[in-house]
């Protein structure tokens, strides 16, 4: 690909959605904050218990991405979410931020295919908390991508 | 929190967008394979050199977190958008599968500040490439996030 | 610290060998490719089958951090070879080479504790392979240290 | 290789050290914390400023692995000293403990061949630092390994 073509990709997107106006307007009519909603969207939880939530979710187009799976980026989303929420199933009266994300990418999980995402608490400690996530596929189980999320929990104080 | 509220807060979001039928109608109307247009729309490239992409946006409200920064999430998938389009710059035909993308937080950045992103080629071989990625603040050159993603890039044949 | 003090600090450590001759003339006799045993003297299998395997260890005094503790280089090493022996066990003819090693770090491990690591495969293709590896404590069963190993597993071709 | 292979491997080595008694005793010598020194010895700092330190090293036989380059859990172990002495050149008291270590391995370092170890400081907080550290080839300035070290600092309070 020459240089032209990938600052086109970047700025204008694969090809895939062509009428830019469209997108802008689309994308305008946007609510603060929707990305949260824009992924989680769907998402059910089936279980959950003190240190661990297993939840489901039928893959939806929106979150597809050029090779017609589940996005790379809504997965590593997804550990932050899930792995937050989990956080607070132990009582933490808030899930603190972000200091690492990791994901490895196993497999792919295809539109309307149930996948199942379990997150597990590896350690809440006073000041530091980490989180292993886990996709599966629900039908036969096998691993879609695993994660690990690490948070900074005394927010009040200076990290 | 208790585990009702925990359940809630996956399902139902934060609260902060409370009318649920208008997120589902909100999202019942968004295109296929959205997800890619809604992170990068307002995304500019820089400046552009084989192993080398440099972009830059101002923080979208759509994007931030319920703490009104850039979003963890959105974050990681910029390590994967801008990190798959610089190994484009060095003339492979394909930007491959991903394997694995971490990122580290290290500041948050707010709506409508100016963020760079910088991607850099770590190694690009037959089969396997490593791209690092680097967001830092344009007024002060403070590090946002840091992250890798290392892609499989020979996925014509199996991974 | 001064910069003066951390050139000591990583010429000559932390001061806790401090007859400088006498290491010079320890690593002096020892065999090449020595570090692997090393690190894994001690090591005992418990139990083995395709796709798992479970090792105990006894923290030996080698491996102490200065804080008296199984220091994380060491971690990180048997995230490495432990990851890299449950590989085998599907019949893989070789391990591959290294493409990225990730651990966190949840507990410490003091001196004659006994330790319980697991190694469990993700994913094992035809070219990549991704292995959990988790740290545990024999006694009470609480982890230690979670990671993840990727390999490259054709490397008689061109990675 | 078959499942009692990979157990004799994991407790016996590779074979390239067969003498087993040999080794017994060779590690029964071994001082206690002697981990670190095995692995710095014969590191060289070239230049350290506060943020920054820069070191070099000639790969050495004992750190070498079976495909005789050097070991991935010494290149980690490597990311964890280096990238925790430059914590100390911006006045920390101490370098608290790892939290989350990883490694992107980019190409191999023959016995000895001169690397450069360049460790940089991405942040440093109250309780939270993260440090990026490379590996380069001396003469070519190609990048050997990449990786980050995120540690808590503030380790007098509960982590």
């Amino acid at each position: 690909m020459d240089l032209e073509s990938v600052k086109r990709y970047l700025e204008k997107g694969s090809g895939l959605l062509e009428d830019d106006d469209k997108n802008r307007s689309a994308i305008d009519g946007i609510p603060n904050r929707f990305f949260e909603r824009f992924i989680m969207q769907g998402l059910h939880v089936d279980f959950v218990e003190p240190g661990r939530v297993i939840c489901s979710m039928k893959v939806p187009p929106r979150l597809l991405n050029a090779g017609n799976f589940l996005h790379g980026g809504a997965t590593a989303t997804l550990v932050d979410l899930v792995g937050s929420a989990v956080i607070f199933t132990v009582g933490a009266p808030q899930t603190g931020v972000s200091v690492e994300i990791n994901v490895s990418y196993l497999d792919a999980a295809y539109v309307n295919e149930e996948i199942e995402i379990e997150a597990r608490i590896l350690r809440v400690g006073k000041a530091v908390g980490v989180v292993s996530v886990e996709f599966r596929k629900k039908k036969t189980g096998k691993i879609i991508a695993q994660g690990r999320h690490t948070k900074y929990l005394a927010v009040s104080s200076k990290m």
